[in-house]
């Protein structure tokens, strides 16, 4: 059973994909396919279901709803990823859509056993990217029990930073496509906020943000401000 | 495989326990058993991890640390139901102690794999347990996110009256052990605002509790005092 690589969970600064499923790439014969448009909805809430969904191509989106209509983003599932909507009855609140155009494969749970049984390091693929989102979810209950909202945003942008920044020079530089509306809803931050943090940083020349980059010019004092109580 | 019975998650209202698995306790002599007494940590921050965790006797709690030296409760491993801080690296952040005298079995994941060509229900059991958390913490996100600490607590309170209440009269009844402590726990809210929000529920009437009791007196106001805005 062993892979020679020793399985460690990755507690993800993103919500996305958790740990890859692509070994099902293999038995797409035993699944349904369906192509999903942009904004399509794969999922809605109350629709019983009981599959494992394995996205080949594009990106879906998992929320919940709550009492007045919002819906709590949770996490994506990218591409060689899958979500596991099973085992659900009437009354579960999850909603699953496409974010791109998708194309996405469904396996029976008879099936995923079948093909348990052909390799069994599918099961502990599949048991790594549960524990990842188990991991990940009970961190975010903490945090946002535990943490106030900037507090919550510099932490992300810090870590990103000290995870995948790349120092040039006296700065690090980040590829970073998430817009301040996403990490607004990774954070449980309202928009408004993640606005005026950014004016923030941008003013006191501690991170600048592009588009599609992010360069952070002083990590301590970022680090900092991670236990300060801002004033906004 | 079928065991003729429907999976669904059971969306619990306190964590515990989630979904058992007693069926390992056939596969006892694969696993390492240690006892522990109250207060003794299974699981310390850091400490590298690989193994699932059932618990034969006992309660375990699951709790994961915060910056400043707090824990944060997350769910408790009740007899015949399982832990998995497996692929635990050296840097998480999960700690398990002993709540109450408790006898612990370890499996390590080649263990597991053997049982599951044994028993492949036992892997749709971890599979439910695994999926059920997920939901469960998904949930908890959405409402430290979207709700209100009060509206936390009404919540919680009036599902396990429509869950677990029974009708004695005009009035409901439901057994129930949680201190005014684990309630705060639970909803990730304030010890001191959980004891004013059941002053204010006693005083006007609607719900009395007492040490292992919960008398609802006014379903409907306990309903709508969710969506409501308390001043305390």
């Amino acid at each position: 059973m062993d892979d020679g690589v020793k399985r460690i969970i990755q507690e993800p600064l993103i919500p996305e994909t958790f740990h890859h499923v692509e070994k099902l790439e293999q038995f797409l014969h035993h699944a349904r396919t369906s192509t999903y448009a942009k904004g399509a909805i794969v999922l809605a809430q109350g629709m019983e279901f009981d599959e494992i969904i394995y996205v080949q191509q594009g990106c879906l989106a998992v929320s919940m709803g709550t009492d007045d209509g919002h819906q709590k983003f949770l996490f994506h599932i990218g591409e060689g990823s899958i979500g596991l909507p099973t085992f659900l009855g009437e009354y579960h609140e999850v909603q699953i859509h496409a974010v791109k155009n998708s194309t996405v494969s469904f396996f029976k749970v008879e099936q995923i056993l079948t093909i348990f049984r052909e390799d069994e390091e599918i099961i502990l693929d599949i048991l790594q990217n549960l524990l990842t989102k188990v991991y990940y979810f009970m961190s975010q209950a903490r945090n946002l029990n535990f943490y106030r909202p900037s507090s919550r945003v510099f932490r992300l942008l810090y870590n990103l930073c000290v995870n995948e920044g790349k120092q040039v020079g006296d700065h690090y530089e980040i590829n970073f496509s998430l817009t301040q509306k996403t990490i607004g809803e990774i954070t449980g931050t309202h928009y408004v906020t993640v606005c005026k943090l950014f004016q923030m940083l941008d003013r006191q020349g501690i991170v600048k943000k592009s588009k599609d980059k992010m360069i952070v010019y002083d990590l301590e004092r970022l680090r900092s401000l991670i236990n300060e109580i801002i004033e906004y």
